[in-house]
């Protein structure tokens, strides 16, 4: 392979761009497993999460274990076997979480979806009205698929949920949009929320965060799924030892002591108008390369196109793989592949966490250029559109600039 | 608190002194999920921790865990609801094992043990040969275990359980021996082995082991504990991302790969014989130390004294937590302290990993300097002896140093 | 201050972006002085410049310094008193040197340029043709001025030279050029020639490097500037000590054989082609630029217009400064300013040691940001010109990707 | 050479273990050259030495350079061609300065000594009092010589030199003392005095500094030597640009900004102090070896004894190089060598800088086992005996930890 130059551009969904300040904080030695600094430092870290994940009462986790690992926290804390839960599909990790829930005894129901839509609030409140006897114990959904770059409306589907008054567990996995996409447990009554490290968390991945509202925990009291390292009663020991079920992932810590330090300086709301502003960036990109016919965004509806990812669907005549590779292989630029039903007919490009302007328009210069290499019709110009949507966008609370 | 000068020397039985090269290792940004570069690693790295657990046909398995999740995962995938188990103490972890055992849903049986000396291979064989229905389905024991510093001897409770022809799987943990006492799942007839990254592994924590034998990996197909995230089977699929049940732990990888690379040029015969060694001189100090009364090692027995970790159990008089104390805030080393029932009457010194003469002599050192402050009664010259241990036993191979 | 996310985009003419590999290589305990690793690896980062600056015969010398460290090597170790030098003027380092050069003791003529153009051969041939009694000892000139962005052409240079047989020795400033543009100091018989480790050595600053012919290390015989730290005789002494001149900057030189390593594995003709490449991008983007008539390429000669920076003169009334203010402070992007007699009227775009199409396409999309945010007038579209030059001048070497 | 495990234990008396926190710091992109986040650092750094110094008045400088950098700088920027200096040995280093000063133009008198003994305040007071013309300029000294492990009194030759109201410059070479023993500029008198990064101030090597009283600044407008790199005037210019003479050392000052910081949280008198009590638990175990007859400390008056570095005298039946390649190749300790006329002759432990107990009681056992293993006839116990010293110098301040 060809000598590949300057610092690679992870444009992938996850893991994404960890700043230097996170990456330096891992470069130390491990300490002492009860000492005051690791005891102090974990015990921040689940303080912490709980305003990114907007709850005020009920308790956060955080596992060594990725995403599926936070999943099967909601589910086995939560639930009984046998028990049925309702699923959506936005794109592959609604089918996937019912699945799990399959392997652990429960019995999903799974709503299929278009993968280009987000959940309709309408066919959930259908649903659960047509529950009468409240089989249904949870009600899980996806905020951002990552796969299909659709963000659904949590607060839309919490009404749909609450003007039933379905007295099942809402649980939302915001792996790929928390601190990215606004999710709000208190408000939105949501019940399990799950995230993990390495999305717009701007950490390594190795980390898993569950946030539990005081509903799910009593529920976990009565849940009879056999459990023992994801155990929430467990983690809830005094002793620091048992918050990890055994020793805890020190380094990982350190990392994400650092990104919440970081979120929690420029704040939740600059860094949700940050995603924004940056995905519609990238969005008028893409729609100047849809402009030839070839390729167009898999999210159809506006307001649900996530500000996490976006998936191109490109005609299969031109070979979405082909774009992909010629970035990874020619232009140190890694973007992600088409997942599921997608698999050879979508790239990604993933812009959450630790971005800014000129990754965002080094990534569609990059694109489209991979795009002219790989002789994929497309509109020409998507970082002069970038830019136009960026500038109209851009903070004037600083007197002009400009000479007079 | 007063400055703390200097590195801190890091004593604890896990985590361990982590190298530079392993630390630095992890100084990188993510990289692309599906790459080659993260796939070839990680093969690798499932691979190469066969020859560790000296297993040949079998499966290995790396969990983003630590060592309870690969508890977890050896119970959860080879067992089913209501199986009889069979468990050793030796120390704490023995009963933890069988707790969650209990919390999946399993019947253990618990044979203690008085944490002074490792498992009776008798009382193995005896407890067998009188279950004459086979109900146990496995047997569990721990090779080394940290809060006690016994090691017992698991070729010979295989030889045990051998002569029964008892059909119950043997699981051994080896999260506190594993590369740095003898472990030989084929030879032993292991059927599953777990071990962690952070003790003779030199690595951060945060990923957990698994190895499986052949016959563990036939009953994986009929145990039917529910399972997921641990689940073998899934993660014997070909596409990399299934290998983790979702996202890989990549810097956690990252470091692995650069610690197994060291253990590679050591050679495993030459790291067990290191830390037989260095352990030797650090029981010739304390056996300087216990001159006085005032302590004594815990392992009662020559053979079963860990080579991992020494448990220096201390007369209640003088406080043992003392002194660690002393050592942690005084003299920037970090002892273990006593867990469970030594809580209170013993402090630990771990020296497994990446552990040499000069740590240890520094180590023995420093504690002695802590019983001196903290006016714990003890023999003097605990340095002298280990000295003198070290010398008897270093390698001659190269031509005597001394002038003519 | 706003917060600033992402990556800091270092588009500083120096230093530049390190490669994280270069960083890593940092990342460890220093070692004895005297240490066999210590000693070789110093040997072989003096060895392996010099290929890169294209001498065989001759030394290499390696100082705790920069450029301007090297400049006094340069001129303390080859010239006596009262020498007269001839000096040209191509930005502002050929002044800087020639007043270095005063404060030494010797007495430069400097021969002033317009900062638009290069090095007029002619000119030089024309001088030393009227300098019949050799009384310049001396020729002095810089192969890119990072102020101007102007490469002369050094190889005209010294034809000019050879024409006259003057037996002054030729001196070359390479320190923004090596490694960026090619420098061959046999073929083109240069006697010493200067760079740093901050530039397209992609290490970071504090290392000096001068390269100096067999007739330099003659010369310096009987040169009788005072010199001790500088001193060539005194550093090619045996013991690795005196390369130095005492305590070798062992982290420098850690992160300079990295740099070397990945100079020799892409090889200097690939790393010139590139250079040459992106270099051609950035300018095709910033004659997009120019189109608005408010700004333009500084240097105006093409084949003399830097692969490692580009000076951009920006009309007063517009300010050149505010877009390097804006691009810093709002899309933590670090331009270089306008030096000298360009001060307020310039910008500097580098762009030179690890870059590849990303970071250029980002860079131009960034700064065209920056030029809208401002209010200067400009063409738009810089970055689909620089795609268009990339794409017209990309590797055919592997199959083409496009569909068929 | 067989495998080294563990961390090298680092005794070279320069460079010395630097710590995490140091080395972290580096581990960063190189930033904007003349950003005010760099500036602002340089400047801290600039000013912060001062107290270090302890010169309230006056200036401070940072070389890219090492220690023979900053001698160079001293001298060249306060005196003139042919001026007469007086130094004195007490080492290697007063010859070398010595050296230093001939290649520059200045004529050094050289006042011999035997390596065992400080200077002799009464000799400076009659050879200055014999100088009737004041023909000498300066006065050059070195307060601790790494070669001879020989720490001169320089309150006491300051007040020799003030008794005859000698006007010389007092010039002090603090490179191997700075920050480990006390160095009084203001109060001394002390016209110049010059450090580097990498001993006592724990930064990787690299950086060379200078401090010079308001009388040196003056003298330096008088002085004729040429310079330019490591002119003083030039580099009190307010760009910061000038402050190291053309681009800074950016690494290096992130390392030494961070180990600025540690010095300030501990204290200057904590440091002194820290260094004095490990320095005497070092002898107390040299004192033990020297009881068998074959080796001595090397300096003979206890309070010439340095607190930054011992040589130790080996008789020459024994090989002083023998323990030193063996405790490299075997123990994973790098001692010092031999300088000088103690080529092989010595060996040398260093003790300054980020040490603390463990780390001088881990050095004396290591270096215990080596002489075992070298056959080199040594009394038995330093550690020991270096115990008993530190527990007597232990601070009491907190309540006895002893149980009751």
């Amino acid at each position: 392979m060809s000598i590949r130059r300057g610092r690679n551009m992870l444009l992938s969904p996850g893991p994404t761009n960890i700043p230097e300040r996170v990456l330096r904080a891992m470069q130390r030695a491990a300490i002492e497993l009860h000492s005051d600094e690791l005891v102090g430092l974990a015990r921040s870290c689940l303080d912490d999460l709980k305003p990114i994940f907007r709850i005020t009462e009920g308790e956060t986790f955080i596992y060594a274990a990725n995403g599926h690992g936070a999943w099967e926290s909601a589910l086995s804390n939560s639930l009984s076997p046998g028990d049925r839960v309702l699923v959506f599909e936005t794109g592959v990790f609604g089918e996937a979480w019912a699945g799990m829930g399959q392997s652990l005894g429960l019995v999903p129901e799974f709503i299929p979806g278009d993968w280009r839509h987000g959940i309709d609030p309408q066919a959930v409140e259908d649903r659960l009205r047509a529950d009468k006897n409240h089989d249904f114990k949870a009600i899980l959904m996806v905020q951002t698929d990552t796969a299909s770059g659709i963000t659904s409306d949590v607060a839309a589907v919490s009404e749909a949920i609450q003007s039933t008054g379905h007295p099942a567990l809402f649980m939302v996995d915001a792996v790929a949009s928390l601190a990215a996409t606004d999710l709000r447990m208190d408000e939105w009554k949501i019940d399990v929320a799950v995230g993990a490290s390495q999305k717009a968390l701007m950490s390594p991945p190795g980390l898993a965060f569950v946030a539990a509202s005081q509903r799910a925990m009593e529920h976990s009291d009565k849940a009879t799924l056999p459990r023992h390292y994801w155990d929430w009663r467990r983690r809830l020991d005094p002793e620091a030892y048992m918050w990890f079920c055994g020793t805890a992932p020190e380094h990982l810590l350190f990392a994400l002591r650092e990104a919440i330090d970081m979120i929690q300086e420029e704040g939740l709301e600059n860094i949700f108008r940050r995603h924004q502003r940056l995905a519609d960036a990238v969005r008028a990109g893409i729609n100047v390369w849809a402009e030839a016919g070839a390729m167009e965004l898999n999210a159809l509806v506006p307001r649900e196109q996530s500000n996490s990812v976006s998936a191109i669907l490109v005609d299969e005549r031109y070979g979405a793989p082909n774009v992909r590779d010629y970035c990874e292989k020619h232009l140190n630029t890694s973007l992600g592949g088409g997942l599921g039903r997608l698999s050879g007919k979508a790239f990604r490009i993933g812009h959450m966490g630790d971005i800014n302007e000129h990754i965002v328009l080094g990534a569609l210069g990059s694109v489209e250029l991979g795009l002219e290499m790989c002789g994929i019709p497309h509109g020409k110009g998507s970082v002069t559109a970038a830019i136009a949507t960026l500038a109209a966008s851009a903070d004037r609370a600083e007197p002009p600039l400009a000479a007079d």
